[in-house]
């Protein structure tokens, strides 16, 4: 059987979030593997209550774990890397990423105990990394975070461009401008497949460059009277040194609060991608510093709890607050699902007095991905045979391929678990691999499909019930039956405490069972559960989940 | 003590849902009392599980409920009509609304078994129903729904104007038009306070007309080639009357679908405020025409679980499908919080092939609301000499409370509980009162603080563990205490069972335990959960909720 070049999205293609990509080459079935990003995805209450991260399910590749030559990781946001150290253990193949992307990997790696030599630092392009048939560059590409690189991956059924996220940014403040030569060259030898970004797909207007926002935010600093706070993603390095050069400039001292955003600098700096950023004074110095002195870069851009903006609009945050006549500058778009929590913060500081300043001008932010016409004009230049989108939920991918299709491009919608066959000049569908999502929850890594989570959920929606009954050595009831109750409410239509009414129907139910019942723990569970759920619907208007302790003496 | 005009928020000042507004005229606590008003908010995931529907606190009301001469609901949106049969019985006061407002308030109230004549409909201005101290006018303004009325409010302190929800359209589609003449007129006699809506403070742009997206939707319609399905508020009669005339002039048979749509559309033809809607067929009927020819409307434009558009999106509803070719409008805005549920109905549709079309080009949906242009050309036709905003969230009322002001009128920035002196020329804060939220449910209502609904947010977040232990008559275990787990992952770091680790830490804590405490139930208790959240944290990382279950057999 002849040898074949394979794609196979096991994250990332369905979703904007938790990216993971293989591709494979050789005889089917025995094709060397390497992985491209390993990234989460962030829960929320209404479908993951409780977890704490969410990533590909990467059963496939840990079952073929001697076939992966290498895991590439395009650039360091957390929806590329921030599964790598919950994954390397059952993958154990070297890492690359060029210099700051290893930094983070590195101390990802590092704080589950794997050794330092785990991530190899890799150069730019025209340098790259062969790992089995491949030979994989890491071509610089403007995105928003430092040394965002697309792939080039060249097989030997052809060149494959994997973009990675990335827009068209003449002027990226920090880091490469997108080079529209390079991706010429790049593009003449002939490029099999196009693997591209397709966040902003819908997004119809050219984007804009990340220099257009330092003026409008050094306006608006300039004019600020009170304390400046700014919050963005700590990784959008470029957009906290605009933010700072614009506090400079003005006067103000710059304060970095939140852990993410300290060490996102430190490791810019480190690694020498950040020069030049401003000199910065501790929460502590501040504290001496009239207010209108200066200016503080915060993590919490899209609201979360535990971050320094959230911090702020509850109170102190590191000896610092927010009083009358400040100014707080949303310089971020807010991710869609995260609305609550950023309004409820921008009315805690309206209460304070604190004047808010959003994107919704259009001023104080751009985007970090390319927009419609954008991927156009990259398509235009890299002129691949095959364009497969990836990140994006699908109806971004399906208008991501119409958009190609229009000009002429064949477009391949490939979602996660899809394995395309990319060896011939008509991609195929190879197999259906499954895929699936994995929760770290806590310590444990547990299966999207275990019912753990759709448990939670439905105690939150209906509250628990336990039901506990002893029987003693002849299976009679001991007592009575008894109820512990939480996430209910006390008393319903007869205003007796609810627990005694499920109490006495529980109670009652037991001495009208049949000895046949009171010796079967199956039955008793499904005529007390029931009872109590029917119990709580008279009295509640809902059913609860109800679990039945059956103890027996014997 | 002489006689004081008051105005006390207890619900939409400082959200955007759950009005509830009170006036007042007398002697300080004596005031004769109207409510204007009593409107719900809807829950969610994060903040509230499991929970039905969500008021105002109203036993501030319920307190002083012979003090109430009548309620008035301005419109028939549930966040100005959706709680007045759940408050009812609590305030027992007659409520005025106009035809088709009260033809829904009497299907609420007749749902929970009041009866017809609790509801008297009023005639529009320039009538006036007396109420105590008050004579109350409903003036017909534009909004979203038919019949949408601002309130003027005589009082022997002054002419109030309560804007209730509006925005300056003069083709409104169905019911009246916005009129300037007639507002220059009930300002002409001098306006104490405008009470008004800030929903749109912060949308810059002059507001649209309703009249403005018929002949966008027309195009659309006839230029798509298979079925049509579109979804709007179910109240917003005007623009199902666009959707239903567009398709009708595209050669389209209209089909209803969703509860809500049918019963809505019923309540405007039996009231006579809507004319001319085209004439519909069933679902049943629909099945034997091409899908070229028909156009569905449905309800779920906020991406409601249980709505016809999320149940189109899961597979057949009412033996209706949609299919590869087919488009579905969203001619609608998503409210913030549920932009999650519209996205993965958009995605469900991708997957089919059927096209979506959203509100982001603009053409498809205008807003019910008065934007900042708008509000300053009604505050400058009204004339009032102070302005109170309502119906936003703090920022809201806020920026409204500074336009004003920018234009020298007196702003007065009044949240929930905060009782507003309206007599003399400079309003004053009166009284502070206590306000708050009162959540439905299932048929029981519980107070947001009662701590339910936190047991329940802690149990999706944490998981369940309950211990039972059963001890004799000598205070000593019987047998071994045994766990009951419910949301959590059923192995951790040792990869034994997690029950059985659980169990084992509890039955070790058992034995080491002295006859003290063994005998007290609270130390019993605290041990236990102790342990068991401890070695839950060493085996998953995480802390479940706990309860002990201690069973005497003395």
């Amino acid at each position: 059987m002849s040898e074949r070049l394979i794609y196979l999205p096991l994250g990332g293609a369905g979703e904007i979030g938790m990216n993971a990509y293989v591709y494979g080459y050789g005889k089917p079935g025995e094709e060397r593997l390497i992985v491209v990003d390993l990234g989460v995805a962030f829960p929320d209450m209404d479908t993951t209550p409780g977890v704490d991260l969410i990533f590909a399910d990467i059963a496939w590749l840990a079952e073929r774990r001697d076939r992966i030559d290498a895991i590439f990781i395009t650039h360091a946001h957390e929806d590329h890397i921030g599964a790598v150290a919950h994954c390397y253990d059952r993958l154990r193949a070297p890492v690359h990423a060029r210099v700051f992307t290893a930094n983070i990997a590195r101390r990802k790696l590092g704080e589950s105990g794997y050794p330092e030599d785990s991530v190899t630092t890799a150069s730019a392009w025209p340098e790259q990394v062969t790992a089995g048939p491949f030979r994989v560059g890491f071509v610089p590409i403007s995105h928003s975070i430092p040394e965002s690189s697309a792939l080039v991956i060249d097989t030997p059924a052809g060149r494959i461009v994997h973009s990675g996220d990335f827009k068209l940014d003449h002027t990226p403040v920090v880091g490469e401008a997108f080079d529209p030569d390079l991706w010429a060259e790049i593009g003449k030898t002939g490029v099999k497949a196009l693997v591209c970004d397709s966040t902003n797909v819908f997004s119809q207007h050219p984007g804009r460059s990340e220099a257009s926002v330092g003026p409008e935010i050094t306006k608006l600093v300039q004019n600020a009277s009170g304390m400046v706070v700014a919050t963005t993603f700590a990784s959008n390095v470029a957009r906290v040194k605009t933010l700072a050069e614009a506090g400079k400039r003005a006067g103000r001292s710059i304060v970095l609060l939140g852990r993410a955003m300290r060490r996102m600098i430190e490791a810019s700096v480190e690694t020498g991608v950040l020069t030049d950023f401003p000199s910065v004074i501790s929460p502590e110095d501040a504290q001496s510093i009239p207010r209108e002195n200066l200016m503080l870069l915060v993590t919490g851009s899209q609201g979360e709890r535990r971050a320094a903006s959230a911090q702020l609009s509850r109170g102190k945050y590191n000896g610092l607050e927010m009083k009358e006549g400040d100014l707080f500058l949303f310089s971020s778009k807010t991710i869609p699902g995260n609305e609550k929590g950023v309004i409820r913060i921008m009315n805690a500081f309206s209460e304070m007095g604190v004047d808010v300043v959003d994107d919704s001008s259009g001023l104080y932010h751009v985007s970090g991905h390319a927009n419609r016409p954008d991927l156009d004009a990259f398509r235009e230049i890299v002129q691949p045979q095959i364009l497969v989108p990836m990140h994006g939920e699908h109806r971004h991918l399906r208008e991501h391929v119409r958009l190609a299709e229009a000009l002429g491009t064949t477009g391949v919608l490939a979602v996660n678990g899809m394995m395309i066959d990319l060896t011939g000049n008509a991609p195929t569908v190879a197999e259906y691999v499954e895929s699936g999502r994995t929760y770290l929850d806590g310590t444990v890594q547990i299966g999207a499909l275990d019912g753990v989570v759709r448990d939670r959920i439905r105690l939150a929606l209906n509250g628990h019930v336990v039901v506990t009954v002893i029987l003693d050595e002849e299976d009679e009831p001991l007592g009575e039956p008894w109820c512990e109750l939480m996430g209910l409410p006390e008393t319903g239509r007869s205003n007796a405490p609810l627990v005694d009414v499920l109490e006495a129907d529980a109670d009652q139910y037991v001495k009208r069972a049949g000895a046949k019942t009171l010796r079967d723990d199956d039955a008793l569970n499904e005529g007390l559960r029931g009872i109590v759920r029917q119990s709580a619907l008279d009295e509640i208007g809902k059913k609860p989940e109800v679990t039945v302790v059956v103890s027996r003496l014997s």
